[in-house]
């Protein structure tokens, strides 16, 4: 047994209130609650799209290319993503975004990221540049243009969304890109990738995204956590390009990692002092696929239950999972792939509630985990002399009521002392 | 069936005979023959080091840490190695060449590259870096350290054997080279290639190389054929290093690669534009190792017997393998790992000569195949009014005796018209 801690995500510190003259609110009864964490506990957002757009007046755009309930089931889900993950991932996968050249599904996605910042949740788009999913009409243009309208499509994304979407997969398994021969014609992307090179690909979308969106945060994501990924962040950092954190995929359709192999593959990665996210984490409630296989795509059965075991199975795992990847320094992000099996990918049953809309006991463990054991629940306290309370939680926002009142802080990544100025 | 062609290396050129005043030598007979191939058909050559140094009277140094026969059957084998191959690969491997720090084995080397090249026989230097075989002392040394001391080995035996080597493999297994587990104590180059990433140890071993020998040849070398050495390289080329070969390892313990897995891997490999050097190759004439053994190195029984029927299948393997490579236009090189099982890697029975002395199918196959199906037969011709002969022939050494006299000749790899002064 593998002893993990994510004890260093938690600091003690001091909050201190004071009166607009700088002197202590001494002897006053307060009570702390934490309102959200600043680690990011992700999921896709897809299921919500067409729900968000809908209370704006825009209608659907017919099935989605990837995964996403029904308007029905999302408005039973929105409660249970939104009380357990505070980062939604938002889908541009290019061929469903602009299935006709010119005539982008822009403002159905504007409309998703809006509503979930309403409602504090902060968001990634996923993915700028993917040779899966290019759009067929790109197909036929000559390299060179191919080059210039995948240039725009990045500028056009960033620029439009900035200031709603602050993270962004820029490109997406390059390591597979130039030689994925998958498909029965070769789309325009590996095309690109092949000609080009793959460094100068991950370059194109990188510098096209940082060119619109001075402060957006920048990934490198890819599912091939063997060498060959090691080889190519090296390659990328070694050609100046500024990568602010590096993605890693882990849909475990084929059977959990286990902590070993999990804290070898953090560790692997972890070296280049980059920030993880993981970006895509699955875990099945039902049968695994069988190991032979080696593009996932290539199992989707008729039917995928979830079973009463395989959901055991999941919430043990899940728990296991976060607990192993938490407990590394170097993780920043963990994106859950999948809130709901209705409309999951490959319809596995990868979702944290079943598709009748209950919740699975995966779901409630990870709750556990977030809310509840990394959380500060709500705590009353009284000020000493000084007018401090001391508090021990997470990095993340939270609020200290007084008189009646609540007022916001927030808990820093290095734990500094807070003040709080209340008049 | 994969119809195959090296037809694009031979040339259809003229010869031209001129006496000193340049009129034609025309009516005359001539008799043209091959001499040399410009094709490097190589084997290691590590087989008569000891017999090469006991020429000059410097004894051996004992076993050796990599292959070689003894001095006794070596004898026997000069004659079949050079009856077929024309470039040897001399083995530098550090821990055997410098067993004590300051002593290394510089003699008893250049009297075997004396010795090669003596015979008309080009030579590469195998392996300037390497994780594997790294020496003992040098573990124990200070990160820094470790670089310069790396640094000085790669310039002191490319500057040392200037004129004799002209192509070295710079570095060897860089993929795995940083991530290399498989041993009870961390050599010191996978810690220095872990330190500081893997570009800037190939640069470490390009740059000390080229700055001793500016005329040399310097490939990159690996065994993982995976999309990981394709990052590498793209990686490599990106950061500005001049590679002026890519060294691709095909031991096939474990089976024949078969046409179509190796002409798709040269494809993907060509691709970059620089030659293709097939730098160890091996097929086995007796049991294949397990598919399941993962570092060739676990696999070593006892005893790993040649058998009559795995004697035909190498020797049908060894004519594919090499008409597919020769195949292709990219590819400047094929080096077999081994003339004769007596002392070969892993005591595998992949040698072109039984223990005993006596050659394989496969040799002879192969010698029929590079030095008659590929090779310029003498040939008497009699030149026409121009003093010309239509000569049909693979780049390469050739000689045109005429009255009695051989005077050589050189076709060219463009296969441009020749003229031969005679006087």
């Amino acid at each position: 047994m593998i002893a993990l801690s994510s004890s260093h995500r938690s600091h003690a510190t001091t909050v201190s209130l004071r009166h607009p003259d700088g002197s202590p609110w001494s002897g006053a009864e307060v009570t702390v609650r934490q309102v959200r964490h600043a680690f990011a506990f992700g999921n896709i957002g897809f299921d919500f799209v067409d729900l968000a757009a809908a209370e704006v007046g825009i209608g659907s755009n017919g099935p989605h290319v990837f995964g996403g309930a029904d308007r029905d089931s999302a408005e039973r889900l929105v409660e249970l993503w939104l009380d357990v993950f505070n980062t939604a991932t938002l889908p541009f996968y290019w061929a469903g975004f602009e299935p006709v050249e010119g005539q982008p599904d822009t403002e159905r996605l504007l409309a998703a990221a809006r509503w979930f910042r309403e409602r504090g949740v902060s968001l990634k788009g996923h993915p700028l540049v993917w040779h899966t999913l290019a759009p067929d009409w790109l197909r036929g243009r000559a390299d060179e243009e191919v080059e210039d309208v995948v240039r725009a499509r990045v500028r056009r994304e960033v620029g439009t969304f900035a200031g709603l979407i602050d993270t962004w997969d820029a490109i997406n398994e390059v390591v597979i890109m130039p030689v994925f021969d998958n498909e029965e014609h070769q789309n325009a992307v590996t095309r690109l990738c092949r000609r080009i090179g793959r460094i100068p690909t991950v370059r194109l979308a990188f510098e096209e995204a940082r060119s619109v969106g001075a402060g957006v945060r920048l990934v490198l994501n890819d599912f091939d956590m063997s060498t060959a990924y090691e080889c190519l962040i090296e390659g990328v950092l070694e050609a100046g390009i500024q990568v602010d954190a590096i993605g890693l995929q882990s849909h475990m359709h084929q059977g959990y990692w286990g902590e070993e192999r999990t804290l070898a593959t953090l560790e692997r990665f972890a070296r280049y002092g980059l920030p993880l996210q993981m970006t895509e984490t699955t875990l099945l409630s039902g049968d695994l696929m069988p190991p032979e296989i080696e593009d996932l795509n290539d199992f989707q059965p008729p039917t995928w239950p979830s079973t009463p075991e395989g959901e055991e199975r999941q919430a043990d795992e899940v728990v296991r999972h976060y607990r192993t990847l938490l407990s590394h320094p170097a993780v920043e992000a963990v994106n859950y792939w999948g809130i709901t099996d209705r409309g999951a990918w490959l319809g596995a049953p990868a979702g944290l509630v079943r598709a009748d809309g209950t919740p699975k006991p995966a779901y409630d463990a990870l709750r556990r985990l977030i809310k509840q054991e990394w959380w500060l629940a709500p705590t009353a306290l009284r000020t000493d002399d000084h007018g401090s309370v001391p508090v021990t939680g997470w990095a993340g926002d939270y609020e200290i009521e007084v008189a009646g009142e609540a007022h916001p802080f927030t808990i820093a990544p290095d734990g500094a002392p807070v003040e709080v100025v209340v008049g």
